[in-house]
């Protein structure tokens, strides 16, 4: 009883239920990522989903939740449950409940056996650790690319079910190697995205921006996910080939980026300190920056990337009066006069770390983050981003934001935004 | 039909149910960090929960959640669908599902008046923004400090409903506030618990080392949760005044103070940098810092907190080997004969960062994240952190594990519990 996977039709569209199994997702202990990885690879899937559920490790309870399951959707997801333990009971419960025998699979075995033999020094190993290579009868496996316990699903009374492993990083691997292209091949089509990476406007004023076009799309579809003062856009098309994929999302990309402007800042590149690397990179240039309010956020970030020597010098973290002075050079009048979160000393700021560390480009933070310190001239919030050449100088006069960590992020984004845009051109 | 909230005897004990409202959910956009919220708080009252169900933002789908809750759960609390718009159904939803009119309570709708007259200059109220002030008959309102969209709590057919909303930072401080001491009323009891930071020891072999002690404690428990390379371990009482819970967690805290011995760095004080911060403090000392590797990371750890400026004179993100050599005066023929990567080295770097900021301990990493950068003397994960004084100087040779992200962390982990440990007296 196959059905073609349909994104525009909502009628005959599969339905899909998740059930997360895990005691320690109901303790709290742990919270339920992989819901959402899961989630989002449906709804990008063009799949509906109307329930999760959370059961702990409990073979009763799971079955009642795969009763109510069953009435409800096409396609049940389990997630978790899967690992060598007494406690892990999901290959056994599900297919009880579909009717299904469980069946030692050899080559599975086989692997597990040579896990033990290379990785463990032939520790000894007991029966349990051949459940995970048991699976229902007439089960496609899934590898686990970056754990022991295989994933599997199979298609019984119309309904298909896939079983994934608990383990965010597991589940996410075996998410993108096996169960979407699993999904897709239900939908005889394959899966193609962008990502589309902006800063400057909150998800809301985005969204105003695109509400019209994200309405009247049906494939692709753009979906805004808000992250850490930034926006990124999901564009996922699904076709037959790449080729067709890349001809739907082609006007909709150009759409989009023509409607944000230049607050869209790159497209499947990263993050900004990503986009930032890979500027500095493709033009030889270096960097150095000089920190107080965000206290290093800056230079992490930076760093954040593999092989970030290549572009950048240093910082410092001037967080004291004394070391904008004895560090970055910054004269003792002008702090006096101007003030420690000044334009002026922001911009001496800049200066300093880039002459100290022999840099292309300086750039630097002050401000206040909060709480307390509140004065008469300066609320909290207020911050100077500055970056400066050999030729040039900039400085953006900054009102942030909620607390202490988002006025420090946001303020960290502007400095690597303030590069971005120096680089690429751009107004400042 | 009340009965005494039981936290040892399980066969009288309330069993709660979850439902999360939300079709950001159930797309993915967000994850249920509530779910998690909620669950400790529940595990810490000694309140059972066998299942969590999310919804989207669909009456006849949460009537039919609420309906199954309802067989299954003595109390049901909902998270989400307290605002103001038309997506916004939950209270509406639980009133028709247990049989009870909605009523407008005057004093909230006053606030909601005065919300809109004094912070959003008298912008045009609607009619639905009303329909934040309205509540099931008889309910317990519930005051949302943090956001608009109040809580409530109701009791009928021996069911106790609770709502909650659903921005995590409202959901957790109408928790704590009200719905913690609500379900306390419930059992004629008080909760109280430490908060146990350990470095120094994965989550497992904290658990390994604790095992027996855990699974014979009914009241007070005691939980584990990993965070970061930290472990925190969380031991909660219910008793009947605050007296009676500290007398029963007492001689629990000593027994795994004493288990664990020094790796317990601190109870009840919040994160390392927090430990830290107080040390320096209350000695009067300053830090100062060098940085490679962690490329700023110890230093934005440091200036997370409120008021760093008191004991955090400043750093440097030495992120080439020139920038070692000039602005922290390590000597070049060190940094040739030892390598950059190196016990030496990282003395040198610590002091230069004391002496150049003119602070009391100076400290640094250098050392290899990966990926990438493999040589035949070091492997990725290969980190030098050091400490020195006028008078004294340690080095840690550490061997770090996993991505780079994680080195990163536990590299600056690893500082500031070589502050912690030095600014106590114990053996770094």
């Amino acid at each position: 009883m196959k059905r073609e996977l349909s994104v525009n039709s909502s009628d005959t569209a599969y339905c899909a239920e998740l059930i997360a199994v895990g005691t320690e997702l109901l303790l709290g202990r742990i919270v339920n990522t992989d819901a959402q990885d899961v989630s989002r690879a449906l709804s990008e899937l063009g799949i509906n989903s109307y329930y999760q559920t959370v059961v702990g490790d409990n073979a009763e309870r799971l079955t009642q939740a795969v009763e109510i399951a069953k009435a409800r959707a096409d396609i049940i997801i389990t997630i978790g449950g899967l690992g060598p333990t007494i406690d892990d009971i999901t290959k056994q419960t599900l297919a009880a409940a579909f009717g299904k025998r469980m069946v030692f699979n050899e080559s599975v075995g086989q692997k597990i056996r040579d896990f033990f033999a290379k990785r463990l020094n032939n520790v000894a190993m007991t029966d349990n650790n051949f459940r995970q290579a048991e699976f229902p009868e007439g089960a496609v496996i899934f590898n686990n690319e970056v754990g022991t316990a295989p994933g599997c699903a199979f298609e019984k009374d119309g309904k298909h079910v896939i079983m994934l492993p608990g383990p965010p990083r597991e589940c996410r691997a075996m998410l993108r190697s096996g169960v979407v292209p699993y999904l897709m091949k239900l939908s005889c089509s394959e899966l193609h995205s962008h990502n589309i990476h902006v800063f400057g406007l909150g998800e809301s004023a985005v969204e105003a921006k695109l509400r019209d076009l994200m309405e009247k799309l049906d494939n692709p579809t753009l979906a805004p996910y808000a992250q850490d003062g930034e926006v990124l856009l999901r564009l996922t098309a699904k076709a037959a080939s790449k080729d067709e994929a890349d001809k739907l999302m082609e006007p909709v990309l150009r759409t989009v980026c023509d409607t944000l402007g230049d607050i869209v800042y790159g497209v499947d590149t990263g993050s900004l300190e990503n986009t930032v690397a890979g500027l500095l990179g493709s033009r030889g240039m270096t960097l150095a920056s000089a920190e107080s309010c965000t206290g290093g956020l800056v230079a992490k970030r930076l760093t954040d990337i593999p092989g970030a020597s290549k572009f950048f010098k240093g910082g410092v973290v001037a967080y004291d009066t004394h070391s904008k002075a004895e560090l970055l050079g910054v004269g003792g009048s002008l702090l006096r006069e101007k003030g420690v979160i000044s334009r002026e000393v922001a911009l001496a700021m800049a200066d300093g770390a880039r002459i100290r560390f022999g840099a292309d480009i300086g750039v630097s933070v002050t401000g206040l983050a909060g709480p307390g310190g509140d004065t008469a001239d300066l609320e909290i919030g207020a911050v100077f981003a500055a970056l400066t050449t050999k030729e040039q100088s900039f400085c953006r006069s900054l009102r942030l934001f909620h607390d202490r960590d988002r006025i420090r992020i946001s303020a960290a984004s502007n400095v690597l935004d303030m590069v971005r845009r120096f680089l690429t051109g751009l107004e400042i």
